[in-house]
């Protein structure tokens, strides 16, 4: 058996309907038990309380153990990013705007070449209006530096943004619109910002992912069908995204998975769970990690259940405000990346 | 063993965390078997399509073997409720109408009695949004008639209505919010409008309760803390709800009884569950009826997982729409139940 | 003097700063005294109480005369678009939907090629918020249709649907984003759908305007500065819109006059002044006919005014319920006037 | 002619249609003449180019010569409310705060004596929504604070906050529901948000008003009927509100009176009044101070055009944006004031 069928099974085995890399990479590593995967690496760094895990997919079966494309994936990870706490939310600003401004420099792009941010999804759905709201608080500039010379544009770079809406209520494929959009303008790069499903509760709004990878079918909330990335642009195409809901499915799997676990123990009964979880409960519950997945009941759990919870989704009862927060954090973030010439602090006292 | 004494094991038992007596009603007959419940009776009528449940809870026994409160509740349901067909919400608003004007006339409340409507919930929260947004599509009437003499008022019932917020937003519970404008108003009685939390995400959006029990703590989507019923409020009160999520860990324990079902059948392997699934669905997932109750793995599920998933709700993707839709459908039913004057098609035609 | 130069500064004298064809002709035929203008026609119905008016600019001096460019403006006039019923609103759909079928005909459409919707505007601002509110009250099926063989289509036209959003918020010209989709998906015409300024505060909410003039360089409430019309977009441009704002210099203009013919009266003081109102006040209001207009004057008080003036925008109190309402009424006009094989009946029925 | 009977004459021949009280005096003033009032005190200050303006008015005469209640008036002026920056707006909110802290210590209230505010105004008409808003991003406390004895409130003042809706909207004068709940919870004091009327455009979001003499009938944007104040509601009563519309009618009647004072000067022509413009143009636009003061056509002008536009309103095309950002000064300052033990950064840190 070559190592790319191995690869794919593996990779279905542990499916976890997530959008995030972060999560793919631990499914498998945690499950299969070693520790790292071939043409995958990761590194990670801890700034002032926010975790920063920059994953590289880089050869073919390290995209097939993942289920994830090649390329770059960071993200910033911090319970912070929920709470009300301005301080907290500038600081994750920060380290997003330098992650960003990381792929900017990696996708080739000079200081003042022009880039069009994309808010994906349905403003009208607030789990999906991650990026309209962001594109509603960016520094746009395009209309403002386009009569001005170079030398005057103090460190401006020319920024445009669109919402292009969804599917159902434009009758257009969003990669085509921004296509067109791009064709029309010219940009050097589209960033695209979307609402993306996890695994774990924990993760809903506590996590960014920036790829360079862009947005693949059936990603995120709104379930695009078209790429949005490098090869149907024609430009680099780098996507940011927080997970802001987890699939009913999925949750209820997972559910399933450490119940299990608690029944193939002895007969130790509740206390000995009830410690199990001081010790480490967050993991427990978004990495159970199974001596014997019981996969065939998890696909026919899945079977069973996705024409009854298909469309439903899981979560936060406060995810109103939760979207408007950290939608402030990546605008802010971005504002930041793209002028060179404006401070954080400026940056952020004009952020509305 | 008193009767009192095994009801209370039997409630907590089958506790199904769910808003909706017709659900509480069906969790223990399909359960425990008994065609009939003592203290409590159930009539059902088909009308085009939508099913109308009546249950009396008229004993204490009753009671506590459903797990609400004395009194009557009428259960309307119709999938149609969530597809954009005006004409089959105007129906739907027609029957409810017709119940409504039943529990005025149970009220003692004659045709011209003042009635003040308070939409509950969180307008920022989208699935707690229906009392609000209920009484932003309610013909309001009191200021009008307040000077005219009730000789000419043609058949219009003074209405008053607020949407008080939630204790987050206002620091106040909600019922002492309501307790105030009643006394000081002298309404003759109390409609309380709620999203409500069902057991099965297909009664989300689809089925209307009305009830004369009023509001209990911990009901409801927003978890209010004081009642808000005939005896803290001095007047009778009418709570008119419709479920609009349903609570993560719910959800889970459902799924994972469903599997267990499954499991504990002979060797057919999942062919027969397929089949079995094809014969009644729907009934099987919102109802499942195992042989031997799990109840304390159940238990064991709810205490593992609440920490986690306390404040996660299940909802469809679409709620935004789908609440738009409903509270348009009470709105309805309420200004045709409220004023004898008016013929059903003049309501519907005024409502913005 | 040639002809021409006779109308360009008739046009100067009696500039009204409105985006209605029917005001402009108003304007100049009663300031002038000739009962028709040369190059345009206009015809006159009455529909129920709806008064619609067909005005064909057909040639240079007609549409200089007028201020507006060459072509086809249908404007329906009624109080009842501004009141909350749904009949009087339907009755006025209907017709709106005979007049886009003409507009559809005469650029030469078939039944089922396709037309894409630009809601123009900024959904923000809610005077400005008329086509975003349009769009998401459409029916799109472009996406549905795509693949479906046109022997199966049962009717329906392929809709698509924008809402590009203003310049200062995209940092794209609107036009641009226009062109772009249109060139990549390949709609046979262009509607566009945006918020006009009137001169008269009576016609706010209460006039349609359809023409296939297209979008001119600061029109609309929002102030384009790139045309939107069938020689940039390379398509037909049919545009709809509906007065929302009176512009704060305009009002102030028209006040003036109104009071200045009052004191070049005869001393009969107040009471003939009540008189003459009764007569007629909504015409003298509008339109006020002095008998030598003081045009310097008018010129002074514009260039004094504006600088302090000129973003303040002259709206009713109720603007926001007034936008939801007669978005609906457009919005069901276009699903009529697009699919042959929809009746009216069951357009408006899933209107949501 | 007593001095009663003199100022209410004056009063009436320079009603201004104002709610500030810094515009109703300086009407009086620049057109009488008089340096001063009997019985209104003036204090002036400059802080960081935000002008602070306290009015005491201590007599009926100076009531009467103002056209409003005795009291206490706080103006604080500065075009930088209207700006989107951040500093500028602490700047502000911090010293709205002082002005509160002195209205709650000469209202005799100790620092944890409760207090709620009431958001006035309508959440769906925009220029109307400022109570509203404010009242979303007030730090509500009380029911926080209920259950904590007072040694351990580290500083926090119990606060509740409702917005009780509009006379439309709920059938009920909005003073009855705020007595009613005032009754219910025994707050010491109150605290009105309310989008006010001014005469000047230019004040429109740029200045706020502080008053101890409560809401009367008719002022707002929303035009309530019933007082709200220290009589009414048997406690102090502090109303904050900032200008957010003119009146159509008002900005017609100052805009003539303009123009009629360039038509009596001698013949300087046009270029005259730019220079005079170019001088101060924004109090002459502001105050318009005739030699002459035509009384009688501004009365008959006022007749004439209230029916056509009495509920028209002047207000600024971005009064949506506006709206947000005054709204979280607002908030700011009332957190800042409220809580002894929390600084202002604090505060400012937490404000969503």
């Amino acid at each position: 058996m070559s190592n790319l069928e191995t690869a794919d099974r593996l990779f279905e085995k542990y499916n976890v309907r997530t959008d995030l890399a972060l999560e793919s990479h631990q499914a498998v590593i945690e499950r299969e038990g070693p520790p790292e995967l071939p043409g995958v690496q990761v590194h990670t760094e801890d700034h002032e309380g926010v975790l920063v895990t920059r994953i590289k997919v880089e050869s073919d079966l390290g995209a097939q153990l993942m289920g994830k494309p090649q390329g770059n994936y960071s993200t910033l990870e911090s319970t912070g990013l929920r709470e009300h706490n301005r301080d907290v939310h500038e600081t994750i600003a920060e380290l997003t705007a330098k992650e960003i401004d990381w792929f900017l420099t990696e996708a080739g792009l000079g200081p003042e070449d022009s880039v069009i941010v994309v808010g994906l999804g349905n403003w009208n759905a607030t789990p999906d209006a991650l990026g309209p709201r962001v594109v509603e608080s960016l520094m746009v500039t395009r209309h403002l530096l386009e009569m001005t010379p170079p030398e005057l544009r103090k460190g401006l770079r020319p920024i445009a943004a669109i919402s292009p809406g969804v599917l159902g209520l434009t009758g257009i494929e969003t990669g085509e619109i921004i296509m067109g959009v791009v064709d029309r303008i010219g940009a050097k790069a589209v960033i695209c910002i979307d609402a993306l499903a996890s695994r774990s509760v924990d993760r809903l709004c506590s996590t960014i992912q920036i790829s360079d990878t862009g947005i693949n079918p059936g990603a995120g909330v709104g379930n695009r069908r078209l790429a949005i990335n490098r090869e149907s642009m024609g430009v680099p195409v780098i996507a940011i995204g927080i997970p802001t809901v987890v699939h009913a499915v999925t949750i209820i799997s997972d559910a399933m998975e450490l119940l299990e676990q608690n029944q193939q123990k002895p007969q130790e009964g509740h206390p000995s769970q009830g410690v199990q979880f001081n010790v480490d409960p967050e993991m427990l519950l978004s990495n159970p990690p199974p001596p014997q997945p019981p996969m065939d009941k998890r696909r026919l759990m899945a079977s069973l259940l996705d024409p009854y919870l298909g469309t439903m989704i899981v979560t936060p009862k406060e995810i109103d405000v939760l979207i408007e927060e950290v939608s402030d954090v990546i605008a802010g973030a971005l504002n930041t990346a793209f002028h060179e010439g404006v401070s954080y602090d400026e940056v952020f006292k004009y952020l509305s």
